[in-house]
């Protein structure tokens, strides 16, 4: 359930487009942890954490930069997250000989521990208000010129909020659509090491057919290790691991970074997203994912290799069908519209709000008119990234950091950075995959006559400049990309690699279309947000929670199952049960250690189960802490409802799938054995 | 544009649901030719044919049962219609060796004229109301009573009405949607060959980017011949053939059959193809493409044997495409909700008429609880297709006529028979990879504990089950599927052919699937259609035309351009343009034969067209008739806009795509030459 990063103009859109519904119901709400709503969980529950026990889970919540969330589990560093999360650095650390993915993996000393390349472990140190020096830096400005002035404030702040580059990291956030910002500080470890992982196939047991449904009977889980100046870091505040069976209806608190939801989208926003931008999104990444499985089908090599971009394009896949189906549904879209109802009623004649709707329902207009060049502006690869992030870069870092596109800001670059030069395996016949296929859509949805066709195919096929571009580029090479990194503006000017001169000969197009957008889309849309935040927290004071922007969030709900078509779905599965579901058939098929251990196995230990939480895409790998303040399990998912909780939370469907730290552990001892992890969590 | 077939659930649904709009605007209509508008047209036109002109064309139309339109163009059964109509015979004809794909083919001699498995041309020899008779059958009926009386009336009235099997073919056509039933009698020719082709290439320039598009350079036409106890048939009742430009804004005809649309849906009914259908075409299609793209990338043998089915996948594709982005356009579907509302105030206090739109709203909600059951009950696959027709036919035939299931009346059986047992090149790895895409699409659709999932899976997974049943099974044997066939139900229970078995579990569940979608779904729909077509009787009297059947129309119109976007579209291209055009790479390389003849080439020949006839896919192939009724083109493809003409007729964007007798002419002269083709259109 990652955060689907495919889509950037989408996405973009979906991001900033976002605000809750209306007062949270029943167990609904990605909370803050500065506004937890304790006297309404009182009220439910006869209990709620305090300020300490708040304060206590906070410290050890670990957000990993790959789009996942986490947590301290032992005082050396040790970090629980999903199998999924992780599933990109097994990739890269297996090979043909040792295909780690497909075994498993315990390192059995630290020296054994093996490096996550790209990926990154963020603690929340701070957060603090900044909406004032925000909002007066806009003053009254509009169009591009509010986009700019907003970058420039967010560049200055994170800058200034963050000296040591090297060890922490500034985000200016904005809550509420543009109603709030804050200054999120972390404290980052940027050498991310894995220590255990258990065989792909019981972590992904079900495969696709299985995902967001439930019963469901998955070793989604991993350890990670953080590392700063080559030693394990000291974590004293860590989650205490309790390995057990969860209870029905006791009470659970997922603490996680969720990625976007958008459940306050006007009326427009939704006939966008329902006739546009989903319709194409469906299309094209079906295609790529039926171009991916026959290419996959050609070789073992391939088949391993496309595994983690296939499964990440599955996952997304799903996302997307449940959101239509979502948007399908008149029941679920008839309470979105009454919900918008009400407010437009309780907001009338109050002067200071106006009509916000009708400035969103402008904005989406204009977008309408150049989604699709917007959209397809850049082709897709690994390569093809590296080079644009080098062009671009090297044009950015030169500019005054105020003056910056927002990635590339002095705050947001050590990343980018990371990200570049870290070494990680490319596979050219998958880069040329991705190429083939994004460039063919482009030229499909512009039309073969379009200029922005022109510009990025000339006299080329699809097929011809991907395989050109992809066979002549160096950019695989960690050293070429450092020296055209170092060598700026100079070097990529003299460069005469075909993947960058081809990213040179693309950029132009591509800041034109961001700029439009900024003009025509975000600047009328962030002030028409903080204007529907305002008609808000008028009508609903605070009992309301900001859209998920993936930052840290606290959600509390229970151990709870629900009722699917007049049958009661149970709330737990156990670790025995994967032996009756097996088919033996691929994605059904047994994992290796489950048979070779089979008869060790305690078949009645509690394997996945489920809970109310409100949780989203980005919540993988989130503690789930019970009442103690003790770590049982991992989120791994949400059931299919939930991926209608892109748009609304529905108390009676939307649930959280978690997988049980008492299957981990029954894992750690007997099917993965890791004795000496065992001790660790127990220590 | 050939009708797609692939979706039997949907296209069910559609030509059942299916109304016209209103009354007809402007050069809107795909009318019967009992009643042609005449003094419309002459209002509008200042001349219309008459009887004897309606007449002489509709004597020489042809259907293809592949799906396309014709005509017959010689006194020897020469026929022109598209090259896409008969790209599979072509391809069924191409060896590794002789790829006449790829050359294209001209045959010097009848008997080098190739035969074409499976393909059927059908000439209308007469047309007679029988309402009176199929309502006095149904009577008083509801339910699957209602369908079973229609369907027992329908296979006598054919069955009685065609008595010579061999040479005739009786259907009886619901016209509005149940409003009229008319009984067709086809004189029929089962024996088609090849006889000219130009190369794949010209055909098909510009590839999937310019389907559906204009400006176009294509020579999308080919020559077939009708043949009958092994000698050509003399065809005195043909079009004068006159290889000329078209001028502008001179009155065009185009006498075809359009395969279906959908003009007066209901709102209920668009939600419906919006937010179920659609996206479910949309995405599974997109899957198969991508499959069928990265396995033909795999070998040259594959890239032959599978661009056939690619391009049919992406003609549908880009169909359905272009369908929900009219359902998208709020201006369009603005203009539907308008229409509807104005026929419910005219219909206001019309007791006969009651409420048909919340009677088909009940249909579409009952259809909407197992429409995914529906569609994915059956796997893809010609071999899988050969073996369900066969168990299913053993059942049926041993029934007396009444009580078969409608496709295997005795009226329908000869072509069934036909496509059985003719011949044809079967690729394995083809349909496996069908069947391992429908199946796993099934399963995700359903879920893998839904009870239809087990059925169609048992322990297997889609790719093991594919493969156990296209490697096990003879079906590719003509002569097994014959024996099959002549051994009736015994021959079906005792086979052991795995493909057989298989379609033996799972016939049972899709014949309960069809007998829920008869009660619940066709016969509500069907009275409540009824009660639709007559409230627009009653409202705009003759003016209206019925929805698109796949039987003879006609449409008149005119040649002339349209305004994209504040630029005017030209009315036409000319040969030359080719040249301009071509960037040397896939799909817009030169044709050899074009390279080659460059210098002979009258660069401004007319090559390619648009009218604003009312066409639809199906109609690819009709003639493109002149006021005189000389041929001056065959329409193969209607521009972007024509998409939402499934929908509604927009005369001011629509357009048929023509290409013009100017170019074929200069094609069978200098191109592919052929001049006893030549000499014999001159005859």
């Amino acid at each position: 359930m990652k955060i689907c990063r495919a889509l950037r103009a989408s996405t973009a859109f979906a991001a900033i487009l976002a605000l809750p519904l209306s007062a949270a119901r029943a167990d609904e709400g990605m909370w803050t942890f500065d506004s937890f709503p304790a006297a309404k969980m009182r009220a439910d529950y006869g209990w709620a954490p305090d300020q300490v026990w708040l304060d206590k889970v906070r410290a050890a919540a670990v957000r990993l930069t790959g789009g996942c969330s986490a947590s301290f589990v032992s005082d050396a560093g040790l970090i629980l997250t999903n199998h999924h999360c992780v599933a990109t650095c097994i990739e890269q650390n297996s090979t043909a000989d040792a295909n780690i993915l497909k075994t498993g993996f315990t390192a059995r000393t630290r020296e054994e521990e093996k490096k996550c390349a790209g990926q990154q472990a963020e603690l929340v140190t701070s957060i603090r208000d900044v909406s004032e020096q925000v909002k007066q830096a806009i003053g009254t400005q509009a169009g591009e010129a509010a986009i700019k002035a907003r970058s420039a404030i967010l560049a200055s702040l994170e800058s200034s909020g963050c000296p040591d580059t090297a060890r922490t990291r500034c985000q200016v956030v904005s809550l509420y659509g543009g109603g709030q910002y804050k200054l999120y500080t972390y404290r980052k470890f940027s050498d991310v090491r894995l220590v255990w992982a258990p065989e792909a196939q019981a972590a992904q047991f079900g495969g696709d057919p299985d995902n967001f449904n439930f019963p469901r009977y998955s070793m989604d889980a991993s350890f990670l290790r953080a590392y700063e100046d080559g030693k394990a870091v000291a974590t004293p505040n860590h989650l205490e691991w309790s390995a057990r069976a969860p209870i029905d209806g006791e009470a659970t608190f997922v603490v996680g970074n969720p990625g976007s939801t958008q459940r306050l989208l006007t009326s427009e926003q939704l006939a966008f997203q329902r006739e546009l931008a989903l319709p194409i999104t469906l299309t094209i990444f079906s295609e790529l994912r039926g171009r991916l499985i026959a290419a996959m089908d050609s070789s073992p090599e391939k088949a391993r290799e496309g595994a983690e971009t296939l499964g990440g394009i599955e996952n997304s896949l799903k996302v997307y069908i449940g959101r239509v189906k979502a948007l399908g549904d008149p029941a679920f879209t008839g309470r979105l519209a009454a919900a918008e109802a009400d407010l437009k009623r309780r907001s009338a004649g109050n002067a200071a709000i106006g009509n916000p709707w009708a400035d969103i329902a402008g904005a989406v207009r204009a977008y309408r008119d150049f989604y699709v060049a917007d959209r397809f502006s850049l082709p897709s690869g690994e390569l093809f990234n590296y080079a644009v992030t080098l062009v671009r870069a090297a044009d950015e870092r030169a500019k005054p950091n105020a003056e910056r596109l927002p990635g590339y800001s002095d705050s947001a670059l050590p990343l980018v950075e990371k990200r570049l030069l870290d070494a990680k395996p490319i596979h050219p016949w998958l880069d040329q995959l991705m190429m083939e296929w994004s460039l063919s859509k482009a030229r499909e949805y512009l039309g073969a006559d379009d200029p922005q066709t022109r510009l990025m195919l000339g006299m080329e096929s699809p097929e011809g400049l991907a395989e050109r571009l992809v066979s002549g580029t160096r950019l695989a090479d960690p050293s070429v990309r450092k020296a055209l990194w170092e060598g700026g503006a100079a070097a990529i000017a003299a460069s005469t690699d075909p993947m960058i001169v081809y990213a040179r000969s693309i950029d132009a197009n591509d800041r034109d279309l961001q700029k439009r957008y900024d003009e025509l889309v975000d600047a009328p849309l962030t002030s028409a947000q903080a204007k529907l935040a305002d008609a808000r927290f008028a009508a609903f004071g605070d009992t309301i929670y900001p859209d998920a922007t993936f930052t840290l969030r606290i959600s509390y709900g229970r151990v709870q199952g629900w009722t699917e078509r007049g049958q009661k779905v149970p709330t737990r599965t156990a670790l025995g049960g994967t032996f009756d579901r097996a088919t033996g058939a691929e994605p059904f098929d047994l994992p290796a250690a489950f048979v070779k251990h089979q008869a060790r196995i305690d078949k009645k230990a509690a394997y996945n189960f489920v809970t109310t939480n409100d949780i989203i895409g980005g919540n993988s790998g989130s503690p789930v802490i019970d009442r103690s303040g003790k770590v049982i399990g991992a989120a791994f998912d949400g059931n299919i409802h939930s991926l209608g909780g892109n748009y609304g939370y529905d108390a009676t469907l939307n649930r959280t799938v978690v997988v049980s730290t008492d299957a981990i552990q029954e894992a750690l001892e007997k099917i993965y054995p890791a004795p000496h992890l065992v001790a660790e969590l127990r220590r």
